[in-house]
């Protein structure tokens, strides 16, 4: 427990580092979270060979952003805003010592971890389009790739500030992208990306004929709980403090994850005739992509109409892979970029200088400027995204194959990859015929 | 991420803030933790349906709230300490400037979502006594105006205190009725109303004939024991500081859920010869339920005692509804409204003024005063939560219809009303023929 | 909700506190996590048995630690850092008053219920040994009896510091054994006390011949991944402070779970042709489990080389039961035993006295000297809780039998024990005939 204290410099406070030691672990929660989330939606027999895919790139990325992710996100800019310097924090024990943390209120190091579980997210989100048909090992490697040749870059972009002698991202200090906690860098990098895989890899055997239902909705909305409350860390957490401003960004969160699940619901009621469960948990996700970058500059009003607007423009979104025909299995592209998008641009729109990031909108007066700025960093990181994650994928396909064979998609992922069955329930079928159990109040 | 920091004042304090942030995370993270403890306990054809209500409810009532519940609760007294004013805080947006927190030390606008779960979870809680029979439209629209016209009011009441030219509730104020943290406005209330819809929609076909197990039990203990986690954040958090107080809170809150846990399962054991793992969810869950008002009055041996007490009060309490004939589903009444008695009336015998709230209960000397004090909230509000829930329920019912066909309660309501079945494990049988299953250790 | 305040001493910091307040709330969900992680690696028949054991020992060992547990562990030493005075703070009540707090910066009856979490953790896991056979009620006298046996006198050497006035436990102010959050009392402890368990109840019907699968991954996975989230509060709580400190220890559990994983897979991958995800849960667990000693001590690069020699290893050391034929059948002495051996030890060799604990290990140039003490704490707590455990174990057995019938472990045992079974998914197969469901994006 306690041996001997390493003495922290004054500045480190207290209440400051208590809410983002929370957050980071908030943060990480989003990964089984997300994995819940996946897992129920496949069908039973590849529902770990989709849990695995989010393990497997939360374990390979913290590895890889520790080694020199971290370093090209948030390392001292090499040039023109574009990268970090690679070798500043390799390794991260340049920030064991106290005095890394400078004049900042919280151990810089925990701002190191924070920032690679972001990576860790963004990254898993990718499976999604890629359900059912990828081999293990090949994922692993793009994803690793991924996150320092695709992630790295963009999070410095879009999250690195210039402080100091400390020179950042262009996103951020130059155009001056207003994006909180990610609906660049984490959902439309994420949706572009995947969207690319999707288009490596294939469609899967029976896309657009067969029902491919979830196996298990109970899952789905477990995982999205758990993911509505991990995000209170994603978004508040990037506040970097616990004040005033954390918890507006917080009040927004919660919000617009109410009215996203409402949107949606309302349009399936109307135009399915039936609100469902994988409907709920889809719009609440999608009011939580929309807020993501847009959760520091709404009044509560707003972030309710966002939350709305992106369950409405969400449902109707993931239709799209069957008209082109890419078959982004999860709806990545659909929620996730398709929801960063409206987050992002909504920005320009529904931005109030009353909230935190002090910015007016199209709506509140500001006129078309922040739209721009916003619609530049859209366009940049979407491309950028789509283009590497795309060319990452194929050199991955022709170096070790990406795709697992036909008849294996078709007999089951899990068998075949893992050598495992998610489930095994029938065990004990007698357990079933007997009288004598007993339920609550039976007395 | 940060752009330019709204300066909060100096009274704004991390660590409390911190707390708050993470309190309000918690507390809404018992609305998944809930539909799971739920869902988990009726049958395989209606799980859906039940969560459905459970995440319907917190979506519509977070806007509810947003919109005009807030104010209602916790607006000026508008005269009788019976209910705020509804335009004061409407729309949230007035808690945006930091000025609006005055010399608080921690931002209004948390404080404002953290009681909006408190009402999410009420009006959740809810659901249990309607399993399997309920339109979802209808859910809907009732516990939105159930927010409104029930709760706000009762949570003015309760928790709205007086302060500097604020004016708040008569039982908080007047009263002063010891109700840490809703024994009455969350409990009670919840379980009154529960009773009055039960009451309404009347019995599920089959009711004390078909024994309507528990389809997941697993599922249930999950949720038990997320609901304990959040519960942290519900009691512990309504001190409203990270302090001694809190923490004198919280350890009540864990010890009453360690005791309430074995004293049902003591009851099973002796009266029908097993200890279940329903028992153990459901003792857990009384326990809580007890503590829930008592957590800030009680010695650590008294929370043991009071969570014992509600166990086995409670595991007795819930075979009531067999005895009267009331289908109250999933036992709110029988655990929510009868262990929030138990917990209310309880900190006039067992509160210690070495507590926190700084009252003593008759057996540590204080006379009948405070016992007389809390049968008063405990009778007002059980019976305005009833004759209120039951007027709602029943216009409802006359224009929407609350409740589905009977044949199609037989056949399943998930699949009825939202077109979905929770579990396909079925899809792979041969999964589990092969022999190359690995184990672990198996080289 | 506030009536009056008990005013705190000046020296509880609202940081530190909340910090606490998190921390314990994360250490409480990991009993959940734990249930999850066992129930779904046992059979069908036997999920609740299983989760039931950690539920009722989560119970009944907090009843024992507020009535004299905490007491014998962190009470004045009666004598030779053996033992803590029972009586000192019986019934927690003491702790009532703030003025106990002295000038600690938290209040200590958070902190005593803090480490009663511990002793919960360690013994549920214990449970993990003997899945499928034991008898509820025999489980619980034992968990009951060693948690003041074994457990309480473990904690008081290892965690006992001594301050002030203030006597506490040899290993932790004599021997100096370096271990931040339980490698030698929680891990080790565990897993002696499993291994001489599992000697005492003797093996499964069918051990070695049957195939005994996990009967739900997706349980196992969900387990895992809530326990490497609390287990951010089990190690970085153990800072007993929101500092640098505290995010350095936070830091080494994300990544040594993320190379335990790595270890564990890669191990599967060449020895067995795959990977699985019972091995990335597993190899998770076993980085924790390693880096929970040695949190304090290491770089993020040590934390990585840790993390990934306990998945390597324990990979391994969970085929050792087949070899020396004791049935622990959840590998608790494969994974927590043997992990909490690498962790401990491995202080002694990667050890920096950059990190906080200050200590060099051998490859750090510190020689032997740290090594040495590490192995008298690893060699005395793995004795004296074999010991112990195993004389509980045959009395418990001797008085009341600890084993259930072999017809009803056959049979499953949640019927025999319980009255319950875990799932009844069937009853409406209709639902699964039909072609009406819908699917996302269907329109």
């Amino acid at each position: 427990m306690t041996l001997e204290t390493t003495v922290a410099p004054l500045a480190i406070d207290p209440g400051t580092t208590a809410w983002l030691l929370v957050a980071t672990a908030l943060v990480l929660l989003m990964a089984p979270a997300l994995a819940l989330f996946y897992g129920g939606m496949v069908r039973s027999s590849s529902v770990l060979n989709m849990m695995m895919m989010t393990f497997g790139a939360t374990a390979a990325i913290l590895v890889a952003w520790t080694l020199v992710g971290y370093s090209l996100a948030f390392g001292d800019d090499l040039g023109g805003g574009l990268l970090g310097d690679p070798t500043q924090f390799a390794g991260l024990g340049q920030l064991l010592d106290p005095a890394a943390n400078g004049d900042l209120a919280y151990p810089v190091i925990l701002f190191a971890v924070f920032q690679g579980l972001f990576c860790v997210i963004t990254g898993a989100l990718i499976s999604g389009a890629i359900a059912d048909r990828a081999r293990f090992g090949a994922w692993m490697v793009f994803v690793t790739v991924w996150s320092l040749v695709v992630y790295a870059p963009v999070a410095h972009w879009v999250f690195d500030f210039s402080a100091g002698d400390h020179v950042g991202g262009w996103l951020a200090n130059d155009v001056k992208l207003v994006d909180f906690a990610g609906g660049t860098a984490v959902e439309i990098c994420s949706g572009a990306s995947a969207l690319a895989l999707a288009l490596v890899l294939g469609r899967r055997v029976g896309f657009g004929r067969d029902p491919m239902r979830p196996h298990n909705l109970t899952l789905v909305m477990l995982g999205a709980g758990l993911l509505w409350f991990g995000w209170f860390g994603f978004n508040a957490g990037s506040a970097l403090a616990a004040d005033h401003r954390a918890a507006v960004v917080l009040v927004a969160t919660l919000l617009a994850g109410a009215s996203g699940t409402l949107g949606w619901l309302v349009v399936e009621r109307f135009r399915d005739g039936h609100a469902t469960s994988l409907g709920a948990a889809s719009g609440l996700v999608a009011g939580l992509v929309a807020i993501t970058p847009s959760c520091g500059s709404l009044s509560p009003i707003g972030a309710l109409i966002m939350g709305a607007v992106a369950g409405v423009v969400c449902a109707y979104a993931v239709g799209l892979k069957y008209r082109f025909g890419y078959d982004d299995s999860l709806d990545v592209v659909g929620v996730h970029m398709v929801g960063g998008i409206v987050g992002t641009l909504g920005i320009g729109l529904l931005g109030t200088a009353a909230a935190p990031t002090g910015v007016d909108g199209l709506f509140y007066g500001g006129g078309l400027d922040q739209l721009g700025r916003q619609s530049v960093g859209v366009g940049v990181v979407l491309v950028y995204a789509f283009v590497m994650s795309g060319i990452i994928g194929l050199v991955v396909d022709k170096l070790m194959g990406f795709r697992i064979d036909e008849e294996h998609e078709v007999s089951g992922i899990d068998l075949v990859v893992h050598a495992e069955a998610a489930y095994d329930l029938l065990a004990s079928p007698g357990a079933r015929s007997t009288g004598s159990i007993l339920t609550r109040g039976d007395a």
